[in-house]
Order: C-alpha cells, then structure tokens, then sequence
C-alpha cells in the first residue's frame, strides 16, 4: 500500500506505466523507522534522499549557542535531504531526524542519477518537485522578511493546520524562531 | 555573441547539439533594457521567465509601510521571475526591475511548456536549474535563522564580491533588510 503512495505522487506530474514504476521502485529501499531516529547526522556525507510515506521527518541545525533550529518538517508525500550537501556530495551541517514513527522511501545519490538517466519522465517529476520546493523556499523567504513573529505562527498556522496537531509544541517554537514559552505566550494572547 | 552566453550555460549541465540549440532558441526572444525598466509590476499576472545575458535584475516587493524590500539579485546566467506565480499563471506581489542596462532573453510559461515538452534534454536542464536554486534558497533559510545582520553582511560580501561592485548600496542594504545608515555604519565599524 506504501508503494501506492509514491506511485500516486508521480502520477500527480507525469503519465506512468505498470511496467515503468516497477522498474522505478527498484531503485528505492524502504525503511521502518521509530520515533526521534536519525536519517542523517551533521558531520554525515549527505548520499541519501528520503521520500515520506508516512509520519513525519525534521531537518534541524545546532546554533554556537547549542540552540536547535528546525528548519524544514517533512510530513507524507515530501521529499527531504540537505540538497546542497546531496547535490555537491559532502558533509551536512543539519541533522535529519523522525518526529513520529515513520515509513519513507530511501534512494541514494548514485542510483538517484542512473534513474534519471533511464527513465527520462522523472527528470520531469523532480524538475516539477524542485520547481514547486523552489518557489516555495522563496515564498518563505518573503515570509521572513516581511513578518513579525506573531504574523509567522499566524501564517503557519492556516497554512498548515495539521502541523499544529501532529508535531509537539517546542519543535513548532523552534521552526518559528521562538522559545517555547514566546509560542505559549502569543497561543495564550490569541485565546483571549 | 549573447545567444553564446545561453547556449554555454545548458552545456555546463547537457550535451546539445548546434541543431537543437538552434531549435531552442526560437521559443526565446531577447530584450534590451534601460536602468531601472520594469520587466514584472505588482497586480501583473507573471507569464514570463527571464534569463540574464547581461546586466542585473532585481526582485522586491513593498512592505505595509511602504519599505521596499530587495528578496534577490539575479546577474549573469541566472534565472529570475516569481516562480510561485508563474507556475500557477497568478498576479504576483513582486517586481522585476533592472538594475543596471540589461540584456535578458524572456520566455512565457505556454512556450516554456512547449519547449519542456519537445526537448526532453531541457527537461533535466531545468531540473538541474530548480535543485541548485532550491539548495541555495534552503541554505539562506538557515542564514536568516543563525546570522546576525553583520555576520549576513559579511557573508555576502564574502560570497558575492561582484555584487558589492555593482549594486549600490542602498539595494544591498534592502536586500540585507538593513537600512542604507545602519549598513554605512557596519562598513565604518568594519575598516576601523
């Protein structure tokens, strides 16, 4: 059923066979993962990919300061890796790590170039995915220029009201740039 | 010579023939502009996609309180339009505007599509495009999470020497969400 998922994500982009996506699956593995497991280690070279199936992912960095910052969830039907470091081969400064118990699909950056060699229309799925992550990205970045950090829990908040109630508190706050006690502090002043 | 500068930038990432660049650039034409001309206005729908061949363009919007802010540059092979909007042919809340004379070649999303559908080779061009950017606009996230507004002046000065020389310096300092004083006085701070 979890293959369901993928293959109907393609199919949101681009016509595909039986035949071709089963011959595109096989360059994915599968991974069961727990709660709070790491995908990917600062330090890491970044060689894998990871495509959700089900749960949840977060890619975060560490500040001098030893503050965590979540800059990215990834819930179902989301692609998540460091790309800079997956593109160019190096080590990640972010670490990847489950936020619930989660299934995604794995491909790593070798057999990721042979399947976009051999099958031309996912070179026409991961330009639409990029495309989408990049006009995205640059929404974001908007965001931050233009928000206060009240208006960003706002926004995220009508914007992606399962987030609020699947992912705990404190990871919201440090996706937002807030301590934990802000994000109580403005959820507390909105419900008056 | 500018078609070369085009041609040169889809062989960094494809093999293409004479044949089909020849093909290809029929689905472009190129532009001649003055300093500060617009090339995309707030409220417009965003039909077109630019290519820089020479010259520089800038991307902002305008805050409530009437503050322009500069989301990003684009010079030399670079691409630039808003992609949110142009993907889904919606008016956009950015302008485009030149920043020096410029020569860009511009392509409209019907054509685009065309050309996606007949030259499955531009297909992984722009893939390769939309993952760098991608990669990037996720890289200054973090930025804008961990720096400071010096330590962002510095790693732009640091990574864009270029566009120190070129842009001024009040549209550095809107990119940086600075305020033309506050960036003279980090340059002060910074040479004493």
């Amino acid at each position: 059923m979890e293959e369901d998922i993928f293959k109907k994500h393609i199919q949101k982009f681009v016509q595909i066979s039986e035949e071709e996506f089963s011959e595109i699956k096989t360059y994915f593995r599968s991974l069961e993962l727990r709660k709070k497991e790491y995908l990917l280690k600062h330090g890491d070279i970044c060689k894998m990919n990871f495509f959700v199936l089900k749960g949840c992912l977060r890619k975060f960095f560490i500040s001098e300061k030893g503050v965590e910052h979540t800059t990215e969830f990834a819930i179902e039907n989301w692609w998540m890796t460091d790309n800079f470091a997956y593109e160019k081969e190096m080590r990640s400064d972010f670490n990847i790590q489950t936020v619930e118990k989660s299934i995604v699909l794995v491909i790593d950056k070798v057999n990721h170039d042979k399947l976009l060699q051999k099958h031309p229309l996912m070179e026409r799925y991961f330009r639409m995915i990029y495309q989408r992550a990049y006009a995205a990205a640059e929404r974001r970045i908007r965001f931050l220029y233009e928000f206060s950090r009240e208006e960003l829990y706002l926004h995220f908040r009508s914007q992606y009201p399962e987030f609020l109630q699947r992912i705990p508190q404190y990871l919201i706050a440090s996706y937002l740039g807030f301590t934990p006690e802000y994000l109580s502090e403005i959820r507390g002043k909105l419900r008056s």
